[in-house]
């Protein structure tokens, strides 16, 4: 079983009733609404939704066209910088399906919003076109009101639509792998020391690939705070075992940890092979695994 | 969804055809086979099923009775010691059970194989009726040929069915934590050193509770190996810790660990949070496992 999460932005974070008729859209049959957030001062809302790819694909395609009626971007303000009603939807790979493969299914999903809602569609990381529109903030420079002025260069020329902006601005589409948001206190309230691990371990100043990081003070108490952007090339406990290096350097040591939102299984796979000393945890060696494999093999369905 | 194991063991691991209708006769609807294992010298195989209590329940009574029916303890030889037929049956808590609610299901398997079956039934481990008969190898005292001669004795008295002995022996039925069975290669080929830290971790010794521990050379190479018979009061992970202090100590280091069968998905995720210095992570902060939530919330059923 081919299994994708999608985590769409939509530009309206106040109106619940507004958020409440895409969640409703989003859920067409096999599509699983996972979490939802709104930020009233951002204004701003974050579903996150899993499924088959096809089921996923039409959901999103619903939601999008939902936003699109009910958001007006000449009217709405917050803090968070957009360019449209659906602002961004990244694909990301889960099971049985890569990251390529998700590329190809947010270029025809960005194709169909184009073509059957007519509104502008850029594709960014893994789906971009263009390298200059692998990077979202990139994309996203000038917000929907710089849009409106420059869509006609031809810089901004969209990837599928119309090279015209309504109300609902454009919508930006993409596949990236899943993100892992991962924060370690330190015992320690001197926000310097984490500056110096998080500069020592983000991969934009020659740390680990596929890191980035921020030492800040968060309620008096000093945390690397990291996106883990690929955990296939550095997983969360390979992060954990280098800032406990790094941190027992500078004489202090790692209080806990934070886990924002969730954790693949493979990530968690590999974790526990590591404090286990395990040279490799196979997925079917998890008892509960094992009895699902054995009920879906049964029962033709396979979901490992 | 109520989940529990079970792994019957038979005195037949010679004549397949046995084997196979006795793994025939277990697989009643909802009853998973997982694993089946046959060692001709033990003339014993080892069935795991998994499934629904009530389930797995009436796949062992099917099992039971057409091992009842094919082996004949008077003719049965192997090195390993049985009382019957059906030689042991423990079930195991998996999900959404616990170990006192398996007993109770072992006294009820017990029972119904004691009045439909006519097999005299002895209770053990956490279904026991009486403390001296907790342990299997006292159980098991004297086997097959020993019973036959003792069982008209008050502290022989089965605790269901009938007091004699037929050509199928007498079947032992009861509840245990899941065993997880673990072993620690070190960096050495001193057997002496893997006897040293088997020592220091096993509780017979005054090392950690619930780890079983024995030191030996197994090619060339000293191992540690266990079987933690209780992973909540001693998860893996943390045995692992202490073999790599009590080996630091020792001036040697642990090369790799070895997992014989499976892990149960508690201990995994334990392992995993211990080694990411997370406090705690539950189940359905793992991708995966929230998304199964969500599809069988949806559908009505529910498995984390």
């Amino acid at each position: 079983m081919q299994m994708i999460e999608a985590v769409p932005n939509f530009s309206e974070g106040r109106r619940m009733e507004v958020v409440d008729a895409i969640a409703a859209a989003i859920q067409t049959p096999g599509v699983h609404l996972l979490h939802r957030t709104s930020d009233w001062d951002h204004n701003r809302s974050v579903l996150t939704v899993a499924g088959e790819p096809d089921a996923v694909v039409e959901g999103l395609f619903q939601a999008v066209r939902v936003a699109a009626d009910r958001i007006d971007l000449r009217q709405q303000r917050g803090v968070h910088p957009r360019l449209g009603a659906t602002d961004v939807v990244p694909l990301v790979p889960i099971q049985g399906i890569d990251l390529a493969a998700c590329a190809v299914l947010a270029r025809r999903l960005g194709q169909r919003i184009g073509d059957e809602l007519g509104l502008p569609v850029y594709l960014y990381e893994a789906a971009a076109t263009r390298p200059e529109r692998r990077n979202l903030a990139d994309v996203r420079a000038g917000e929907y009101e710089r849009l409106v002025e420059e869509i006609h260069l031809p810089q901004r020329q969209p990837d599928f639509g119309p090279t015209v902006v309504g109300s609902a601005g454009a919508v930006i589409v993409g596949a990236r792998p899943f993100l892992i948001a991962f924060n370690v206190f330190l015992k320690s309230s001197d926000a310097a020391l984490a500056k110096r691990i998080a500069r020592a371990i983000r991969e934009s100043s020659g740390g680990l690939p596929a890191v980035k990081a921020l030492g800040l003070l968060v309620d008096g108490q000093a945390q690397v705070s990291m996106n883990l952007v690929d955990f296939q090339s550095t997983p969360p406990h390979a992060v954990v075992a280098v800032i406990e290096r790094e941190a027992r350097s500078l004489g202090v040591e790692i209080d806990r940890s934070e886990l924002i939102g969730l954790l693949p299984q493979a990530a968690l796979l590999a974790a526990a092979a590591h404090a286990l000393r395990l040279p490799e945890l196979p997925a079917d060696r998890v008892v509960e695994i094992a009895i699902r494999q054995a009920m879906e093999l049964k029962s033709g369905r396979r979901f490992s």
